[in-house]
């Protein structure tokens, strides 16, 4: 369930002008900014960047970032981005860094439906001249490569079928491939299973996984001394299996790091505020018997603070 | 520029029926089924499809398959598929041998257009409810695996940008991945840069290669102890690089071989007849001194070879 609440009625025209209104003269009306944009639906903003453009004659993205500043400024410009065209500048983003966000390409990879994968790598491929894959294989090495690049081409059978026989053969696998002698390790097969198979199939082959050898694959994948790698693994099979306990943690992780992970913050209340939100908030409250929007208030300041909260319903 | 010849004014009522009447009673009259078929394009047979399941209720492919053998059932069938399903089941078929066709699969991927690419995934997802990738996936294994996935995995982009800087920096990676000890290859670098660029930049970076290095990197290739990987690999690279003399050899291998390669000849005269067999007839007889169709006339028989020459614009 979303946490957003947006209007029934609205004018596209009147929230443009009055978005516009909040830009002009010194300094930027923030609050009325946010007003309009923290309570309007993914249709809705459609409607006013369309509006905007047609009255103004300008981007209202590029005006937005023009008028606002920090990790506010990113936040709203990717909540009003179209949601294929978000990921993709989150995608973009990630690859920007001197080391690569990994956890943010493997998540907007492995949360999505083989159709709204393309389409963000559609938007990828429109807004950079390049494709999203190309560009992750030529930042990336080794395994964090392999993993990378097989999440983000997959295109994966999305039917309900599953197939025992597959499920135990490739829980075996599974297990094999990271029971080596412990320290070198080749996951090729693992690699494969995981960017190949589809989600229902693979969450057949965790269950039996579990079943065989009595703990679940993340949990003994942990017994390998952790790098990159093996962490950002472990959050792409997470994020499969179950995606909503998967940001509640990214959520946490987020909050409670020594100096606040905005960026990953954003990205979790942005991209999911629309649709399971409000289930995420439910297991964040019951993991860390406080409130997503105390711990949020908690951790963050001003308008940044203010538009989070919004989209979380208040 | 396509063989075919279709005529402007067609019934696709009266075509439907009178392939119905072909296949009615005792025999099968092949002729009939072949003078229809092999003379409508694309739409026109998918507007033969659509009405002969209106009247007869019955699906037309299912019908010539029963009604015909052999080779000669294979080509007609894939020829009145629509062109996504066809390639799906080319792909399919490539599979269910004992060892990969992975030429027919590398081809299927590497001749095609991003969208084109897909919509063939699309198809055979729909058709076996599996997607192709993790089929492949777990019908290979090592370098050919990585190939394979790679390739068809691919959602490239089509620009017509070239980056100069990134030709001549993976010409020289292509280089060293290729000139290690000559006997032992790890090709992870040559297999991402294959598998993700743009086939408008990869081939500034392969003429850049032959600029450096004064040979072409296929040559190169050939250096190193030939397997079924390299052999595979260097079709790839020149079915992306030359399609029309890519075909051309593929067709000159078949019709040489010793027993001739029906599946190939068919594959290619099939996919080809409506894009670029006509060019790629010339091509052939430049570099063989006779003519695709005496060349065909002469290695195979019956409604077969009147069926593909049908095709070759007879």
């Amino acid at each position: 369930m979303a946490t957003l609440i947006a209007p029934k009625d609205f004018s596209p025209i009147e929230d443009a002008e009055n978005i516009k209104k909040a830009c002009l003269g010194w300094g930027t009306d923030e609050m009325a900014i946010l007003s309009v944009l923290g309570h309007r639906n993914s249709f809705q903003r459609k409607l006013i960047r369309i509006a905007y453009e047609e009255i103004y004659q300008e981007d209202l993205i590029t005006q937005l970032q023009s008028e606002l500043s920090g990790e506010f400024e990113r936040a709203v410009c990717l909540w009003t981005s179209d949601s294929a065209d978000r990921d993709a500048m989150i995608g973009y983003e990630a690859l920007q860094k001197a080391t690569p966000d990994y956890r943010a390409l493997v998540e907007i990879s492995c949360s999505k439906s083989p159709e709204d994968l393309l389409a963000m790598k559609r938007a990828y491929r429109f807004r950079y001249k390049h494709s999203l894959e190309e560009d992750v294989a030529s930042h990336t090495t080794g395994h964090i490569r392999k993993l990378l690049v097989g999440v983000i081409s997959a295109y994966r059978y999305e039917g309900p079928e599953i197939n025992e026989k597959t499920a135990n053969l490739e829980a075996e696998i599974l297990h094999d491939d990271i029971h080596g002698d412990g320290i070198t390790y080749n996951h090729d097969e693992l690699i494969r299973v995981l960017t190949t198979r589809s989600k229902t199939q693979l969450k057949a082959t965790l269950n039996r996984y579990k079943d065989i050898y009595g703990t679940s694959f993340t949990k003994d994948l942990s017994g390998i001394p952790v790098n990159e790698y093996l962490a950002t693994l472990r959050m792409g099979i997470r994020c499969i299996r179950d995606p909503k306990k998967y940001y509640a943690k990214v959520l946490r992780c987020a909050i409670n790091a020594e100096i606040t992970d905005e960026t990953a913050l954003s990205r979790v209340i942005v991209t999911r505020a629309e649709k399971d939100l409000m289930d995420i908030k439910q297991l964040y409250l019951t993991r860390n018997n406080i409130s997503l929007e105390d711990a949020i208030s908690q951790h963050t300041y001003g308008d940044y603070k203010t538009f989070l909260l919004a989209l979380l319903g208040n």
